[in-house]
């Protein structure tokens, strides 16, 4: 064979750093126009987080400007919380680290998208970030960033002091990218998030061109409230985790503490479910105990479904405010499904139908994806959101006379299960994938309803125009056999067929 | 408003084995169906990589068995290398440790895979792996491990010295998961290694249930060379890592010697051509110089392809021969494209198109997708090999008079764009995408020609029939008027057609 046998193969640990940076297509920036647009994406994401944490109405400016035709600078600034001095710096530069993760709805979730944006900028523009942060706390400070890939830590390369007029974070970089080919992408983003979002105030420049989206609504959400997990979501590693720190505790005590639903009473049916006693101390659970615990939170089928105030829908209003302020719609439908879970994450899916000349003719109507309202633009096709359209019977529901249709549909949820780091699409739960077909039925025939309300109502006037001339000619001949005046037959004819459509 | 607004987020990095614990659908461990797939599938690719390194034909036994309808075992054994002592718990628990990178083809290339399944299998069923693990040098160990996920590190519960009669690996674990429904997706994805690795021996036992696969081939592949990176691979991050062991070196050598197909000559019209000096030292690089320098690797057209020898195609015998031993097929055509490459990175695409009632009839050839010979069973529809399926015009290759088709399409590249971490689609990289649809309009023109060969033999034997039936006609009536015997006609119609079949 004469080729030489590695006996002793070399082995290495990478950084995640090194992992995504080696991998970046699996975190959206594969190419230079898909790296601006989710740069833009991350950097608005964070802000529009940042924002509703410190309940301010969200002001976002983005000012993107083509250094060369190959470079563009990128700056995103907010009226959000602000990042503390202490944390600025690997928030922005260290692979997942970010805001410690809670059991409440988020845009953000792993701490790696503005990092991202950044090491893209790095490798292809050999520059740093320059973040200005600036608490209601501090005095505001500006860092300038790189990244050291190999051991996924920050370089500071400079810092100063600097007080702007109120809190608020501004990210700035240069990263490889054509602006030109991004911008159509970024603008349907924008677009999309004011459908969303329609509280949020956001300006667009690109080379100097003006745009604003949203603004439209005064009304701000409330901030989701953070749970314990649900019993359901607990596989042994969280149960590891949350005995650990029990010690002598006892076990219905102990689960009480550590779960959401899970009172007194259903702590002991549980626990005789699974012949537990109560009250055995948590520390002295064994392997195989631990185990059947396991087993029955999954099982026991008495606890009621995770709280939905970790969550935070659009809401009808709001959602069919941002759709009609974008879109030129003939009529809009929304409905929402009752909160529902996956493996104990709580979740709720919400839509808006529309119909309108804004969309594309088809045999579906047309989707447009959010996941806990970020609008998601690539990688539709093996989306739950996307599935669940092709499992409903859309020929049912009157589609071919109604005008062009649109959903806009939104997964809240405490955990998205994206099929990717770049977030662009949802995996297909099979939960999910039932409340999501259940409420596209449901607005299927809410859209039925309108079409053949609208049909009906072609219908009555056609016949009233023909009974009308009909009586006019009766009314006209009676008289004049009569030889009397026309009767007033107008009115007589309004109250007949109003009479019919109160039946 | 009343709502507590949090001035002081907290922060937190968290383990890369914590992230992908809790986003295990991102590396294919979404549900307990695909988790035991994708189990057999990370633990097979591990073992096929570890044979072929060793150079000996792959024989790799796998074994699985319910323990319970919900929790099944799964041993994966090989007569690869092994993996020597110290190394061997970070290699089967920490997330993102491997073999070492290296510039040349290989199925693994994350050091995630297996890792995930002893993951998966810890936080379902709270057991930990065995492996065992014996290299030619020293004598077989036994170990028993669990995962800190917290801190990406492995816990060794147990080890013990045993030595077996041969080098290889077995690695056994528990996980949820149902057998019967993974099934069909395991056997599957056997069949479909046999097509790409025919050489290799695989045997399946599910509930001892037993059948085995491939061995069709004694032909083993050779090694692919480990290459220096390509210039047109270089980014600024891969630059100034370069650069920073050169210390005082000139640039021409520097580069001569980093860089695979950069000889002195081209290294100083490279240089030339962005007017940088040959004998600056590297280590006197300014950041701007850095910066022209990338972009220089990435205009200069004057560097030829990467080398092709760090690839491991299947080659057109034994992908013909994996077809052929593992479907009924009336008909086989093999293509290949001559090496590319995307970002620097080399790539072949190579398929078989095959034709045959195993196939389903469509207006499309099935795709069956493979990357670095490892069969793709999941989320199609965005594969870059799937995208280039529909902009290939299959009317114009005479496809609806043929039996049904498929393709085995195998994209061999130093690396593979994974669209995520699960690996199961590629990204759509342009220049991959471009090769693919050149190739699939390759087999289109051969599969057009076998049919129309088809057809034409058709028209010609029946033409032959007709001829011969008059001349035989002409021969007899000549022959009564002339009255003599009928003369042998039959070879001379035989030549005749001949003749018009060469023309």
């Amino acid at each position: 064979m004469g080729q030489k046998v590695e006996r002793e193969p070399a082995f290495e640990s990478i950084s995640v750093a090194e992992f995504f940076y080696r991998n970046r297509q699996m975190a959206g920036f594969g190419n230079s126009t898909q790296a601006v647009y989710s740069t833009v994406r991350e950097l608005v994401e964070n802000s529009l987080d940042s924002c509703e944490e410190a309940l301010r109405s969200p002001l976002v400016d983005i000012t993107i400007s083509s250094l060369d035709p190959e470079v563009c600078h990128v700056s995103v600034s907010d009226n959000g919380l602000g990042v503390p001095v202490e944390y600025a710096p690997e928030a922005f530069t260290r692979v997942l680290y970010g805001s410690k993760y809670r059991q409440r709805q988020k845009r953000g979730a792993f701490g790696l998208g503005v990092t991202m944006a950044v090491l893209y900028g790095q490798v292809t523009t050999d520059l740093p970030v320059v973040v200005h942060t600036q608490t209601e706390e501090d005095g505001g400070t500006e860092f300038t960033l790189l990244i050291d890939v190999k051991n996924n830590a920050p370089v500071v390369k400079a810092t100063r002091r600097l007080r702007r007029g109120s809190a608020g974070t501004t990210v700035s970089l240069s990263i490889k990218g054509d602006t030109k080919r991004a911008r159509e992408r970024i603008i349907e983003y924008l677009r999309l998030t004011s459908v969303s979002t329609p509280y949020a105030r956001i300006s667009l420049s690109i080379n100097g061109e003006k745009e604003s989206f949203g603004g439209v609504s005064q009304e701000l959400p409330r901030n989701p409230i953070e749970t314990k997990p649900h019993p359901r979501s607990a596989d042994l590693e969280l149960l590891r985790r949350l005995s650990s720190d029990a010690m002598s505790r006892g076990l219905r005590e102990w689960l009480v503490d550590s779960f959401q639903k899970v009172g007194e009473k259903t702590a002991a049916r549980l626990l005789e479910f699974i012949s537990l006693d109560s009250r055995q101390p948590v520390s002295s659970l064994t392997r195989e105990q631990l185990t059947v615990l396991a087993g029955g939170l999954r099982k026991f089928d008495d606890f009621e479904g995770p709280d939905p105030r970790s969550l935070n829908p659009v809401g009808k209003g709001q959602f069919l405010l941002g759709v009609q302020s974008t879109f030129s719609t003939t009529a809009t439908q929304y409905a929402a499904r009752v909160p529902s879970e996956w493996d104990g994450h709580a979740f709720i899916v919400e839509a808006v139908l529309a119909t309108g000349d804004d969309f594309p003719c088809s045999d579906l109507p047309t989707v447009f994806r959010f996941a806990n309202r970020v609008p998601l633009l690539y990688d539709a096709s093996e989306d739950v959101l996307t599935r669940a359209l092709r499992k409903v019977n859309w020929s049912r529901y009157s589609l071919r006379s109604s005008p062009p249709a649109a959903i806009f549909v939104n997964l809240s949820s405490t955990r998205v299960p994206f099929k990717a780091a770049g977030k662009q699409s949802i995996d297909a739960v099979p939960s999910i994938e039932a409340e999501v077909v259940a409420l596209y039925r449901d607005l299927g025939r809410k859209l039925r309803k309108v079409v053949n309300r609208g049909q009906r109502a072609t219908r009555v006037s056609r016949k009233k125009k023909e009974f009308s001339k009909s009586f006019r000619l009766l009314a006209e001949s009676s008289a004049n056999l009569a030889e009397c005046e026309v009767p007033e037959y107008e009115g007589m004819i309004q109250n007949l067929f109003e009479v019919d459509e109160d039946v």
